[in-house]
């Protein structure tokens, strides 16, 4: 990420996932972030495998300048539960379906239902990319400039389904 | 609200939901906001029986001020979502567990499972606290003041654990 | 549309869905209309991603002429319950079972647990084809030569039915 | 229901139940069609105890005058998915969460999951006077003073959620 | 079925589905019943589409010598507990899972959640076979020839599990 | 049972469950049998806490002149199956909903997923008066005294609902 | 405990909870332990309010001593599992269901679908009971003395089962 | 297994199933045993096709030296929770997602809900590694020699995790 403009500035979200497995699902997180010039990481942190590194990530979270920090894990998903509960910043958990997950249950019921106390904003199952349009809000509260690309995303959503809108006219059907 | 502190500021936190049976539950994220000082509005917008009432709230909320959105609904909850898809600030949804609920799951799909482009933060079935802290998390990445208040409320909730440990060691239970 | 028959009339039944991946579901109810000869419109309305365009869409319906909506989405599918919101017409929901749905218990129960108030008629997972009778069922309250259509429709069904029973009899199976 | 106004005229709604421990449930649709002076009939008809009744009441509910039928039933709930496949009217149903119910996951899938060719309208768990208020727009579709009673409903529910949110305003709450 | 010795007999168990799309799951109980010498009939019953027909055979299932009916269907169910209604004959039930299914789980739930008065001898999803194998041990309750038969079926069930075992040990592998 | 008529006779059916607090769910059972003048044996048969007295209960019981065995039990419930798997009469499941299951899921789950080869003929979650009902209805394959009281009981339950009915329509509601 | 026999012993099995409000389950995997004369600590470990004191309850708890850690939670549970990520001791985790919890479905999948490498011991839900018997059967792996506990355990069971038997007898029931 | 050096040693851990298509399921549990030198037998013991051998099995197997017995089953799963009934060994149950299964919940629960008196240690749906290394975490309470295999395990998982990180920050990503 050496040539690319965020790259070169301190990350202000930490994208962290339980498996290198989750990647090809939370990819579409690290896309969004990219696409609005926000600084970002991207890593492996396992809380089954590797705790000591997860308490160590989210200890330093906000010290080392993350602003938000977006989580992904399948199955009994306590990445973003735990991370949650050791940092102070805001924790958006992305439920993944895996191999072996009953049917995703699993890791939205992990993920979502936490204790008073330590919250973990849920996105949908494999929802990576809301994740990152979160953190991009998010951040927008205090950054006008990300606010104005966000009302620009939003626009260009609309104009897509516009476009289909169009076509299906042109083929004789839809409102007048 | 005239009399508190919190009320002479402008809100920068939007309670809504979608009836006044829900506010027995969306309570706690009120007095989790007045417990740091952060001013805030609470309100009924019902996205079904009052949905210009909810645009308009969602259209104009950046403009009047508002950071953050917490929005509950029970049921087929649309109120979070529809807000989210009006407005680009940070909707945290509180799936609310409603009379006639299917056991509350309703709810909690109808809220957590948005479509790409529309993020709502998603947090447990009645987790109207929950919501409430995820707010002042949010704001506290750019405010400090409100980053150490949630430092201080983490290490209350720790030491009320830690009194109950000592309460059980004091019984002869616990480890040396 | 513009050739054929029912094309040049005033559509009465308005087909729409959150998002053209939805279409090879949804194109089974408009197959049904044009079976029955009962002029439709079909396009695209995003709850989520054309707010502004779902709010006119189900403003104008009724002054448009339109008597029903057929109104299909998945995931939190927030359209069938929105459009009833705004308009009086009866409005069929359709759940589609989108990729990343939990199942398609997430588009049921965002479409069927509508709060008392707004009512909407949630036809099976996937049931555009029955979207497409039920409308013409809710036409021919007024109109016998769609009851009669419907009663030819139901002999056709039984038809292929005794069809079945005639093969397996033919191949000594069946009762006498 | 001799001196009421609505019953000394020919009842066009149809609303059945399987058993009279429904009736609690199902009140609600009748207490709608009332207040739309919409004339009703309301009786017992069990699937599975009285099934020549049922098929009686089915065949002749078009000829009786019936328009639109309304069918609640818990458990594994056939009435409405039976009416349906014996009439062509639109059958409205209404899950019902029976005692012994799982959760009333039984009533809603034997309700709404109805194959190709025979649509049953399901409305919410308990949701009789939602099913009351659909059909009331079933009618509105061909009579004017029915779309106007239900515009005056929506009103109606619009004032009443006002009213809860001028009270939150004058307790210091609300918006601007 | 005219040259197999148990078509020359009239029918004890009579196999009916509610679609041909069924019989592909529904064989595996012919199959059971033909193994058994027990004489059988298989044809289609649509609750559905052919509630006459479905009427007519329930109840003179057994004035026509049938003892056991095994009754298929997929998603909202209603064919095993129609019949089920109409004769007193021990109905048993095979949820099918068909496409549009949610899972499965609407067809177990239609058959099994029977109220009290009319039961249904409900078998696992897709279970036909165990549903030919019960017909027979109904059937065995009066008949010692086929109680022999289903004796020696367990015996052969037996046999190609301790097959397996022997294999196993071979490999070097089992229990001493 | 000394005094009762059926008592003098040898029980035709058994009726076991797993724990004594199942029999408030089971006595249901009993009563449609003594009801049915057949005679019958109720007894406690723990699959867990005595399985060896299960074995040798399913392996003596045709012998005893047993000809249907109904078996309750809740949670993972394997009382039904094992004495399925060690006997080849007919074993009719009741899932009971006990204190800790998860909404009965479990028992039904585990009564009615039976693998190939051992059929539990499953009915309602505490579906305990059904399973009696079915127990007659296998006995009256060869029994035509029980045949004619099934055809009895049925009327009975059409005469209730009729008087619904007719109560229903004194009240001025019903159809003509 | 400083006067119980087993508590001069060091405790060789961890009972610990997320919670203080999960005593109320959790005291039955105590009161087992204490019936086998186990020495054991009972103590209060959040995972989400005390993530140090998890980190070095766990890392101690070998080399403490103890043997086997019995860890209950409800919710997005997430200390079984964690508590397993950090030691290699047997982790038997208990579901509890909590208050605001989905069913308990939550605590289930939570708990049990661990990750391959971190496996937990996932007893019934609220199964605490379960779990001080299933920590005295591993230690039985070893301990002759507690092998023959858990075999007379196994007997009052079956002889508290035989005395339901006998008074059923009594009643005139049973089998011969 | 002769040639292998734990196959000359009495097996401590047996490995069973219901049948042998869940052995590429069950596989996983006897390579984490290999793995650690754990001597083992592995075999079919099907609780429903071989009752006897069950029983058998299940009441030999502390005698026989057996530690701990592995249980993987499907659908109705009765083979962990019957073996657990008849042994007071420690049982691992592992669920199997068989084909026709209900998504898996029909093992899980089958196994999970144990009632109280009888537990057995419930692994993730299809989680026989895991029940693998639970069997080996149970046998190294006892055995310094398995608690070391059992940290150095611990490190290749995190070694693997580290490899990842590793090569992502190679790619311009991660942490600094």
């Amino acid at each position: 990420m050496s040539t690319t403009p965020e790259a070169t500035q301190t990350p202000v979200v930490g994208i962290i996932m339980g498996s290198q497995s989750d990647l090809k699902v939370m990819q579409a997180a690290a896309d969004i972030l990219k696409g609005f010039n926000i600084p970002f990481e991207l890593t492996i942190v396992s809380a089954h495998r590797t705790p000591h590194r997860m308490f160590e990530y989210a200890e330093n979270a906000r010290k080392r300048g993350l602003k938000v920090i977006i989580a992904g894990a399948g199955g009994a998903a306590h990445l973003p539960g735990m991370v949650a509960a050791i940092t102070t910043l805001p924790v958006i958990g992305v439920p993944v379906k895996s191999s072996n997950s009953i049917d995703g249950w699993d890791s939205v019921l992990s993920i979502l239902q936490m204790p008073t106390g330590v919250p973990v904003a849920t996105v949908a199952l494999n929802g990576a990319a809301n994740a990152g349009l979160l953190a991009a809000q998010i951040l927008s509260t205090a950054n006008p400039v990300i606010a104005g690309s966000l009302e620009q995303h939003r626009e260009t959503q609309k104009d897509k389904v516009m476009r289909s809108v169009e076509e299906l006219r042109k083929g004789g059907l839809g409102e007048d």
